[in-house]
């Protein structure tokens, strides 16, 4: 495996009979990616799909199952890009996934306008830290925390890169969603389909899924709750599903 | 019985030992109503509160049982506010309970700004339906569409009723959600606790409930989801303890 650079590891992806390379240090795919990639809508057969913030490749990997389209991954850090690269080399998906490096908020200039039939974008969370917690590990920062994209930054390449009618999909915490909606009707997209994430029966939503279409009609639907975790802290039989395949 | 009118019945409200006017004819209250009544907070030992579109009364019935503060609805509909009144006096509540008939686009001329610690409202669903649907049956035109009050009047009358830090509490379709968070900000209310309901497992959400703070600052609960019924087409135990106390 000399395909490997420090401190990278080959995992495999969930059910999927695919690879993917995770560095603990630098990047590793979260639940919430693996949520957002089951949960947006796919043109089976064909289309054109991308994916903002990219990370490692996770979404673009995961998608890869679903669809037979042409997928883009967008990362801007080089050393995430590196990895996204290599997993799609290993699993032989250069014909159908490609990655670029670059900056989502300058991306049209490569891409142009309303191009995509799906957008994806699992965002960084939180708001930027401090500066020694910036310095402490960059790559981790960056893609946890708003410093070089903003959700406004994500949402707005996001309809930028959706066709008329296309879907646009993100995945975040329940805290931001009305930012989120406000923000994506301000750009233009009309949120239609949420489901929100529970860890457990009882417990509050932890993570917000949330599907919007370019100038769509309002008609929000709130899909069944999914919760993580049963009573004795085991994968419920949905998540099994979504996690195994069982 | 000669207090009740032609057509009328008197209900149980649910476990509660109260009583309550009803007439299929004119209006009956809806499961969404006793929601309502339980998911907003209220503070037990006083306060003002304050109901809007009350109908029959049901909701400042229900909250009666969980506060000894003081608790206002406001009805416009004669016939219904009638029906409220009596059903406050069976129940021997005039001194808790006060029945306002009145417009709340036009309340605060009675009522002033800024003076209620929780505010409620189950509001009219649906758009204004045509004129023939309209006069086929008034009352029940007049409680279920935005004739006499549309959702922005709804949520700007409770916001001017509301203290700094009053909570603002409705029950709505979930395909409103997004109508009505825009309209509480643009309201100066912000919503803060968030509950949805589905018919049962696997389904979409049919009932919003929402809980804003007058001038709160931005942090959204999604709570557990709420089922009424199960797989047998039974209620739900947490539907049980809402309904019957169980």
């Amino acid at each position: 495996m000399d395909f490997l650079k420090e401190g990278e590891r080959l995992d495999y992806l969930l059910a999927e009979d695919l690879r993917i390379i995770q560095s603990p240090a630098v990047f590793s795919f979260s639940l919430d990616a693996v949520l957002l990639a089951r949960f947006v809508y796919v043109p089976i057969q064909k289309g054109n799909l991308i994916d903002l913030c990219s990370g490692n490749g996770v979404i673009p990997l995961f998608l890869s199952t679903r669809t037979k389209g042409a997928i883009t991954g967008v990362e801007i850090q080089e050393r995430l890009h590196d990895m996204a690269v290599r997993s799609i080399e290993y699993n032989k998906l250069q014909g159908r996934i490609e990655m670029i490096r670059g900056d989502i908020k300058e991306i049209h200039q490569v891409l142009g306008y309303g191009k995509f039939d799906v957008v994806t974008c699992n965002p960084p969370y939180f708001p930027t830290p401090s500066r020694e917690e910036i310095n402490e590990n960059e790559h981790l920062a960056i893609a946890r925390h708003e410093i070089l994209c903003t959700l406004e930054d994500a949402i707005k390449a996001s309809s930028g890169l959706a066709k008329q009618g296309g879907k646009v999909a993100f995945v975040h915490r329940p805290g931001r969603f009305l930012d989120i909606v406000t923000l994506m009707r301000k750009y233009k997209l009309e949120p239609k389909r949420v489901q929100f994430v529970y860890p457990k029966a009882g417990k509050e939503a932890n993570t917000l899924l949330v599907e919007a279409v370019k100038n769509g009609n309002p008609d929000l639907k709130i899909l069944p709750p999914l919760f993580v975790y049963n009573e004795e802290n085991e994968y419920t039989p949905e998540m099994r599903e979504i996690l195994y395949g069982e």
